[in-house]
């Protein structure tokens, strides 16, 4: 599968050469001016981009290189996840100041990490100075039958992979100046994009999903707003981490767990033998006015949380 | 074709609405955790990436907000003609510090120019804060015989598109205080990607391109390492601008013309009437080792130059 292109002389590609060496199998076809990708006969194309900024999104003095590489990496593939797509290929653009340059093929060695664990090879990208590290990963997959967010019907059950709150608690004891517990750190530094859940889940029926990655409620609402339902969520039995109440954890962001809505029970108790992870019932989808209305031991709780970058 | 979802809350997704209202029919399908695109049937997908930084790539006081849009999107749609492929779609990162909040919709109009002036919807992105603007762009296409740079084979004829060293001419001009002249400044603001005129290339045999970012004669070192052959380059007839010598104008980037390889003759004159741009031959193909022999009045220039971010 190895289909490379040796590239000329300069500062810019020598870099590039030493990316494909550290990347080795986790990449493919880099160095043309555009990478070629076969997409399989009757799947749909499935395309997502995200970025993240030095400082916005991550902080060198909470996570290692490597670390970071992993979870800009793992938060876009997560995006594959929510469609239930197959992963494909990976690019990865990244702007890098003189301060980074030394660290950088350790941070490489995190989006290689991730690339591996999903079989999306890295295909392409580009390599700019700047005054700013930026991390902007586009991921390609294909899909048969995608998971939108536009699914939802009411009288669909609501379920959530995973524990909540792990990313915040992490957060708030970082910005405190203490130190997260290593179980709440791990889910910063090492997020795992729910691929192989997604699909279980949409071989079952499930016709709606979104990656947490704003906050459940947040993320909630994006999916009653494509829908055109109410959601109805009941956070008595959300699965939390860090000590945090269920409507705590319930505006975590970073979570890259999956909501998803389907009109049939799902057998929760074998998706957890399957995957080692909570498969919760948090709810029921509603007709009526786009909205989420969450409760919590039967009080109502305020919408939204979560983080806004323009906020 | 329109097929956008409508978002929840927030002051990030307030921003999207904005864009997609932009946008109109320069966008579709925004709004899902990841974009649906159709590949056609017995087509490759072609999937570049390439990002610009503020201060790096353009700056503001030289160019409109909305002349730095069509230039980021015409540099990455370059990419998808220098592999002569048919333009599907585009998904568009913003990194935005708070000084460039109030210009982003302007420079979101000079994006939805470059997708509407090539047919590339754009399906998609991310938008995050930053302390500096970061664009970065994923463009898509799709093509049955996608033009290479490892496919240059001995024998082969060398052809330039348009006229070069405008970028330099102008960058110079405005780097020494003063004001390029039109013709040279319109290079840098309007570069115009080379879809039609790569298509009838590689119609009429050419089966090997690059398009000219970091200057002619680097660019031909990376056909010359891909194809493992020798470019004899004869740098008299390039057609210049901005009063450059050819020698000169070789070095300049950002061009955004293509180089390209053809086992026969090109008929330049029906080119030239087709496009209204020169289409030059430049040079041969020959056996022997990796390496670009560029000439100038019979003597040898010296290789390499343009920009390179990390020398």
């Amino acid at each position: 599968m190895r289909d490379d292109i040796t590239l000329g002389p300069g500062k810019e590609f020598d870099l590039v050469r030493a990316l494909e060496e550290r990347w080795g199998d986790a990449a493919h076809g880099i160095g043309d001016d555009a990478a070629l990708i076969d997409v399989p006969a009757g799947h749909q194309l499935v395309v997502s981009a995200d970025s993240a900024v030095d400082g916005v999104h991550f902080r060198r003095d909470w996570l290692t290189p490597r670390e970071i590489g992993w979870r800009v990496a793992a938060a876009a593939l997560s995006d594959l996840a929510a469609m239930a797509a197959d992963p494909l290929a990976m690019l990865v653009s990244l702007s890098i100041p003189d301060a980074w340059l030394g660290d950088i093929l350790d941070l490489a060695d995190g989006l290689a990490d991730a690339a591996r664990a999903t079989a999306a090879h890295i295909v392409g990208g580009d390599l700019t100075g700047a005054r700013e590290l930026c991390i902007a990963i586009t991921v390609l997959g294909a899909a048969v039958n995608p998971l939108r967010r536009n699914g939802a019907r009411p009288g669909d059950l609501l379920y959530v992979t995973g524990r909540f709150g792990g990313p915040l608690a992490a957060f708030t004891a970082w910005q405190g100046g203490g130190r997260p517990s290593p179980a709440d750190r791990d889910r910063v530094a090492h997020p795992v994009p729910r691929m192989r859940e997604s699909r279980w889940l949409a071989e079952r029926g499930a016709h709606a999903a979104i990656d947490v990655s704003d906050g459940l409620l947040s993320d909630a609402a994006h999916i009653a707003a494509a829908s055109h339902v109410r959601l109805a969520i009941a956070l008595d039995h959300l699965p939390t981490l860090g000590g945090l109440s269920p409507d705590t954890a319930a505006r975590s962001g970073d979570e890259y767990e999956l909501l998803v809505a389907s009109p049939r029970d799902i057998d929760t108790a074998g998706f957890e033998r399957r995957f080692e992870l909570p498969l919760t019932a948090i709810g029921r989808v509603e007709a009526g006015d786009a909205d989420v209305v969450a409760t919590l031991h039967g009080a109502r709780v305020a919408p939204g949380g979560g983080f806004d970058h323009f906020s």
